[in-house]
């Protein structure tokens, strides 16, 4: 008689085994993916099956209650203790006694998927580098001596096919008392970076250790640090948290905090220290929240720019200050988190993702592993934009990088009345073309200024300037309400028709809020701000500008904006600004904080860690400040729209009016426009 | 027309070479081992060859001084400002030009061989696990970016082949800096522990360092810590010293201190940080002598018991203390030094040789990688006597090795008059048969008791006591002298007819020295003793009979004794004695420190520690504790000489007297003798 058939769902292998053949067996015979802890022996719970009965006439299958050996005493046990969805069985209990169709729920599953919401993207899987193995080891035989570590890599071999583990002297110390404590029954929390690897023995528990292990995801930012506190096993964010960077004592921008570390002897140490401390509490804090051992953390990957990657690792930034802009290293570094000061297990791993180059750091490298450029059929311009924009193009052929300084007009620095995105400052801005009137919404409130009760709305924070998405949405709205000619130069009333226009210097500033008659802030737009965005927004064009040259392409497919400013601005806006070539606008789409995904994802798939670092190898970086053709870009950039490029993707929403203001009053005492002028290319 | 033809001495290697290929070139594509650090730049000198010119019939050569290039100004710098010896030339420089003889001196040798004084012994050829290497790295390219790291990597690749290193966090933060002083050249201290082996890499210098690295090889024992400075390049010994291993005032035997960690909660910790902070005191001490930087010490090797072992390790030696003897791990550890708290190079590494069983340690590994049983066609016997005597018996077919409890006895302890082997202790003793006389030996002096002047030699230790090698000396030629039975009773005056039989207690005592009429210790050998080192005596012999009889045999071929205390016993006295099976006298032999001497060959030579790993795992270990037929041989064994043997070796050499004074007493009041039989096999 032919042995049963087995068809696992939802994976679809099969194969016939015979009677008797326990699930997880089978499973393993076939590739399944089926987890176990406790290899089997009916303690974790981990490989628990759906059994389904019935007919499926698909496969030539009927399954009736008898496929699988009857409920078990052990199962019983577990179910009495712990619990047991209906219909649920243990995989190492239930034995195959017939045709039968078995169902591998998500949680039964090693490398069960955690979905993003983002449908282009995809899933992570579940490949953590720090796992739980549960064995049963030898007792000393006095015939055939052999360590009681020994004994313990041959179960892990025998009962794992794991290779033999260095162990550390902290687990050898302890060895001896856990084996005999869990009665020669042990679990070890066994750290791996591949398949070939030799893993490393991180902890061990005696007897079956029931605990989950955890691991951060830290996007280490210039001014702020964001963690992830992640369930090693379900993938799942349990807790989150950030914190400002402290580093901003010692200079707001990268650039300062290198002179700092150039001005001070032990500059760059006192800043390791600073940003380490900082971590520390952060991930107390986390822990905390999430009512979790920090100790239980085994596991950390950051992310971070250059210079915030070598002040983390205590390497002075003095190189990154001046061409070559030299890394001490690019490559991706694997770590004790002690050895980085950081108390979490003391055994705690930690993984900082390679830098693609001097500019274009390891927060680059992740938003590539989050976004998958090198995956792409289309042809995707990614870009970061921060106080660097760092600037990916390419598809599933190649794929460039480069980093743009564009200065730190687009977070609201040197604007003057600029500020962070905080409450109380205007992100959202409407000007209306006729009346040349603004409205505009306030962070903290939906409401916008013209709407009924938006004075209560934001009574606490009141109005107290504009953020970085604010600044691009009001700039692009003066030029969409002609209130800004191309070349970047604010009419004066007579030019604009608008009061809100006013001298303001040898150049105009519009009025977007005045509250100073209550000794409230009055909130304009200088012209000197308008000339800032244009640095700013032509430094970020003409990076986009020179990658799209080195691939020999006029035109990309999509644009994805990632960082916490590219989740807030306005894709019609920043295409008005000439921030970003011409797209179709619904191609234009946010990637949140694609840096700390990607964060995210070398922590939970230890393989993405290899791929990472393979495609850094292969991606051309370009680097613009010894491009002639960047200059010659950049000096084109900044009308706006620049005027290089057609956008009739743009033309088509909106249709900005033709004026030159400059023209206009050019016999005018106060024509500053000339400053402005730029060749055309 | 031909090649030139090369022929490198004293490898015989040959090969034909284009005109002006340098020798280091030829020597390399030949395979000869020519060192060289510098990688042919003429920098480091380590190349030097000597060229023979003349007639070489037997090879069909004619060299003439035109077949090598001229010397030139690199050869001239390097003479003028270091010297080199006349004749020399360095072959990096020197160019084939016609056909030569040249000679490979020895220390230009990588592998050079360190000549050990036994000649039965294999010498040590020099392959250290850390060496240097200097490179030249390219400087930085913003075509090109890649970290100061990666291109360092990059130049040991392609100028060393060495795989891509990793590089710690101390190294890193001083990289750029390194590079940069040094002009993009620099020197590496590399650590590599096979040829397949991924190198770690220690210390950077600027440029071309020429300074030397150093090793330790530190035979930690229960009394005494001893450690040999040795230079990585040449292998030779610098300096040396020794200390007591201030556990002993914590237990002065192994069992003493696993019972003192057993009543003490923080025991093992007391006794960890004890040993810890003695070697340091030592290390400082030796690089102190050897007037060099503790910091250029980068490689260490300890041998010592399994007691010992895990004391330094920081493993609580609870297990070790009862059956079954379990280790905690018994593989060789590759550790970094810091992890153990020694203060020497920060990144230097430690090396600790495998254990063979829970009684038979990392310094029975040495003894075996020292004294190579495993390559000997004949059966050899390795007793390495202490507290426990380590025995091993094989030849290059297979080796057994097994632990026997001897006590401390032969180290002086548990002995009336005993001590420890220090200037005052009787180390000598002939005792003469006719008068019943003895005389003596002592340390510090090499005049015997009766020879003029021995007074006036001893005058300031004074004699103070009997070391082992002395009791071992004494029993037997109180044996030799008819003063003691086969039974190990001493024969009263009447019995012996000397005066110096003197009753003590129930039994008789053996008067060696008296000076109490002066204040000085009136040395005597009482039957305690006696039976001590009876008991001691047949523990070694039994391991030893029970290895034969696993192996099959009914004697062996040749005993060679380790240790210090192996160095200091007279075979004669041994085999009088019964401690060890008969066999021709010049066939017991002495290895000296033959742990230490271990150490050293795996601090040297680093494929030897895989040699041992290797052998470690195939030897048979037997366990005397659970073999009946040791107890069946101990019993067998405490007649002197052993009454189960026959000794015709010894019996050519010296007729024992048969006696049995406790026949003679057999009526006596006193006749404390039966407490000593012994059942008869």
């Amino acid at each position: 008689m032919e042995q049963p058939l087995v068809i696992f769902t939802p994976s679809g292998k099969r194969g016939r085994f015979a009677v008797g053949t326990p699930v997880l067996d089978a499973a393993r015979a076939l590739g399944v993916d089926l987890d176990s802890v406790c290899g089997g022996r009916g303690i974790c719970s981990k490989c628990q099956i759906t059994p389904a009965y019935g007919e499926f006439p698909k496969h030539g299958l009927t399954a009736d209650e008898n496929a699988l050996s009857q409920w078990n005493a052990v199962e019983e046990r577990y179910k009495s203790k712990r619990g047991l969805q209906p219909g649920r069985r243990l995989g190492c209990q239930a034995k195959i006694m017939g045709d039968v169709v078995i169902d591998v729920p998500p949680e039964s599953q090693v490398h069960r998927q955690v979905v993003r919401k983002r449908a282009e993207l995809r899933d992570i899987v579940m490949n953590p580098s720090i796992r739980l193995y549960y064995v049963e080891v030898d007792q000393p035989d006095m015939q055939d001596p052999s360590g009681d570590l020994e004994r313990l890599q041959k179960a892990l071999k025998e009962q794992w096919d794991l290779p033999a583990s260095d162990a550390d002297l902290r687990i050898l110390a302890k060895l001896q008392t856990t084996l005999r404590k869990g009665e020669w029954k042990i679990t070890c929390a066994m750290h791996r970076t591949g398949a070939d690897s030799k893993p490393a023995m991180l902890e061990i528990w005696p007897g079956f250790y029931e605990g989950t292990l955890y691991g951060l995801a830290v996007d280490l930012g210039s001014t702020t640090i964001a963690a992830h506190l992640c369930n090693l096993t379900s993938g799942e964010v349990i807790a989150s948290g950030g914190i400002m960077n402290p580093q901003i004592r010692f200079g707001e921008d990268l650039m300062s905090r290198v002179s700092y570390s150039m001005m001070n002897p032990d500059g760059a140490e006192q800043m390791t220290r600073a940003v380490r401390e900082a971590m520390n509490a952060l991930f107390s804090e986390i822990a905390a929240e999430a009512k979790i051992d920090k100790s239980l953390i085994m596991d950390s990957v950051f992310v971070c720019n250059p210079v915030m990657h070598h002040l983390f690792l205590g390497i002075d930034p003095y190189e990154l200050g001046q061409a070559p802009f030299a890394l001490a290293t690019s490559n991706a570094l694997s770590l004790k988190a002690a050895e980085l000061g950081l108390d979490l297990h003391p055994e705690a791993r930690t993984y900082i993702l390679p830098c693609i180059a001097g500019h274009v750091g390891a927060d680059a490298a992740a938003v590539t592993l989050s976004e998958t450029p090198n995956l792409s059929d289309d042809l995707v311009l990614l870009v970061d934009v921060g106080t660097n924009a760092e600037i990916q193009l390419g598809n599933r052929e190649r794929l460039l990088a480069c980093s743009s300084p564009t200065g730190p007009a687009f977070e609201g620095a040197q604007i003057s009345s600029g500020q962070r995105a905080a409450p109380g400052a205007i992100e959202h801005v409407r000007i209306n073309p006729v009346s040349k009137e603004p409205r505009f919404q306030v962070i903290g409130s939906d409401l916008w200024s013209d709407e009924a009760g938006f004075a209560e709305a934001i009574a606490v924070s009141g109005i107290t300037g504009i953020c970085g998405s604010g600044i691009i949405e009001i700039v692009a709205e003066m030029r969409i309400a002609g209130l800004l000619d191309s070349h970047g130069l604010i009419g004066g009333p007579e030019q604009t028709g608008s009061q809100r226009s006013f001298a303001d210097g040898r150049t105009f500033s519009y009025l977007v809020w005045d509250a100073s008659d209550t000794g409230g802030p009055r909130i304009t737009v200088t012209n000197r701000d308008i000339r800032e965005i244009q640095m700013a927004k032509a430094a970020l064009y003409s990076g986009a500008r020179l990658l799209m040259d080195k691939f020999g392409v006029d035109k990309v497919d999509r644009v994805v904006l990632a960082g916490a400013f590219g989740a807030h601005i306005s894709p019609l806006h920043a295409m008005v600004l000439g921030m970003i070539p011409d797209c179709p606008l619904e191609k234009v789409t946010s990637a949140g904080n694609a840096a700390g995904t990607g964060a995210r994802i070398a922590l939970l798939n230890t393989e993405s860690r290899r791929e990472i670092e393979a495609l850094v190898g292969e991606i051309h970086k370009v680097e613009t400040a010894i491009e002639p053709r960047f200059q010659e870009h950049f000096v084109n950039a900044s009308d706006i729209p620049n005027a290089v490029e057609p956008f009739p993707n743009l033309a088509a929403i909106v249709a900005l009016p033709e004026l030159d203001f400059n023209a206009d009053s050019r016999n005018d005492a106060s024509g500053g426009g000339g400053r402005r002028r730029r060749r055309r290319g």
